[in-house]
């Protein structure tokens, strides 16, 4: 209790803390990223310094690290992983953003490093939570209370799961406070989940959850890092997340849900950055099968709304409003 | 568990299908609110109609009442008192708004008249709960789990507590989207621990809570009615809930809060409304004792903010990031 309590609370508060000397540090370092093609309108952001990520990174890592037990009730720990593929998928983005930025380069890397680097991470979870006895093939099915056995399609389906995840985060920064308020909303949905998990056996579809108390932790380490970014990011944002901090909060979240074998309810909790990883496809495929017509303005679907004319702050709400919707169903789905 | 879903969107849905009818309604009677004194340059807002908030007592009330069961696991059933509460609440209110809007007398209720009106709901409410062998005078402390059997006393206080958390709800609706935004969190909040309570038996310090499945229906109700609302609401606002929607949503909270028999958590879930009471508390007395002096620059706080900068969607994120911090530290008091 005192634990999730101070996570929650120390992973804000550093957050808070390193933020005016963060972004001194990287404007200093001339970290302002270019703007091209990011949306319509942005022209005014150049010289905003990406990479703000990191300051969520640091609550995160020191948060669920001091908060966390040496031996919580005996049980499974799943601490490590979960920072492991939070921060690994951190680290791929962070090495875009710092080609692009320090070295100004504008390419970052190449679309192959960045699938590869994924890729890696993304296998080596899979097959970890296939091995692991307190995770393996099966997953949870909500509402109806059951499991799946998917078995060796496991590997190759959640492989798949965790880059689209990641990447779908990652699409979905690219307005003020928007990447931000939508984790913060959808990490203290899954910290709920992984409390009422943790006290409510009977409603686990019949097994233990070993190490939610830990994932709860984890989680709430999140929700504090996002809000207090926030105060950073709002609009008008004095700093953006960057690859760095997008991939870190997409990492973090898909390695929550399959912890808790529930990545199935990413469909509603995460719902809106797979929005607008969908939006994506869809515009080029539409785009390509009809030859050159849009079904959206713009893609991602955020800046479909920018151009309809609605306000970066209205989008937000509105994203905001539609994650808190989903994020109850979600936790109705497990606790209601 | 489908009853929950159904309250939450429901009510989101009805307060989003009948809005545009509502306001166009609202402007053509000239209910556009006459703004003195309202806070800093906010003379642009003459002409928004107020009584928005009906669009929310229309959610709240048809969601609650088909997504209610006719009996309950056969328990306890609260769904009557805490709709009069937030009801008769909201009559108060509506009352001084019409006077003002459609009457055109700007002084509308006179202040008697609308504590007169207060009073005679929070003594009924606080006398019911006092005699309901369900709720009675022991309130919970969160955290230590224990009780406090506040005896007769418990009258005099609930009821006080009753009127200042109406007039705290009422008080902090002063800029577009904000209380709605801090409600949307707190019934969110206090949905998820109705969720805990009515699951784990164990948690609620040895005893059952029968009704703590329809108080989730009813604040599920709340969160969807808000959230719909702002759709309308958020800035730049077309319509402002008015005395009728902040009355409304301060007298839902407390009603669930006292039912639960967790008023000490409205501290924290509620802690931005009762700051906002608190700040014009404060300025008035300092003002008073020192001959002249302020505290804040303009009371309620929320004012403050705004003469010292900060924009409206500003401020409703720094309240709305307060009220997330404070609600899950309050959720993991339950339940953590």
């Amino acid at each position: 209790m005192y634990r999730m309590t101070g996570a929650l609370l120390l992973s804000m508060a550093i957050a808070l803390a390193i933020g005016p000397k963060l972004i001194a540090y990287l404007k200093k370092l001339h970290f302002g990223q270019t703007i091209y093609e990011l949306g319509p309108s942005h022209q005014q952001k150049q010289g905003t310094p990406v990479m703000g990520g990191l300051m969520m990174a640091a609550g995160i890592l020191v948060s669920s690290l001091v908060c966390h037990p040496a031996r919580w009730d005996g049980g499974w720990d799943p601490i490590i992983p979960l920072l492991a593929v939070a921060f690994l998928s951190m680290a791929v983005g962070f090495a875009d953003d710092y080609i692009k930025a320090v070295k100004k380069r504008h390419d970052g890397l190449s679309p192959w490093q960045k699938i590869a680097g994924q890729v890696i991470v993304a296998v080596a979870f899979s097959v970890y939570c296939y091995l692991n006895p307190n995770i393996g093939s099966k997953i949870r099915i909500p509402f109806i209370r059951t499991e799946w056995d998917l078995g060796i399609f496991y590997i190759p389906v959640m492989t798949l799961l965790t880059i689209f995840i990641v990447n779908s985060s990652n699409l979905q920064d690219g307005l003020d406070g928007l990447l931000g308020t939508v984790t913060a909303i959808s990490s203290s949905a899954w910290a709920v989940i992984c409390m009422m998990l943790a006290t409510i056996p009977a409603l686990a579809a019949g097994t233990d959850i070993p190490g939610a108390k830990v994932t709860a932790v984890f989680a709430l380490s999140m929700a504090g890092a996002c809000i207090g970014f926030l105060r950073y990011n709002r609009y008008p944002a004095k700093t953006f997340m960057g690859d760095t901090g997008s991939m870190l909060l997409g990492g973090g979240t898909v390695a929550i849900a399959m912890v808790l074998r529930l990545p199935l309810l990413l469909i509603l909790i995460f719902f809106t950055p797979i929005m607008s990883s969908v939006s994506v496809i869809m515009q080029r495929y539409y785009y390509k099968l009809t030859h050159g017509k849009r079904i959206f303005l713009m893609s991602p679907i955020h800046h479909h709304f920018e151009k309809k004319g609605y306000s970066e702050t209205q989008i937000v709400s509105m994203y905001a409003g539609i994650t808190t919707i989903l994020s109850l169903i979600a936790i109705i789905s497990i606790g209601g």
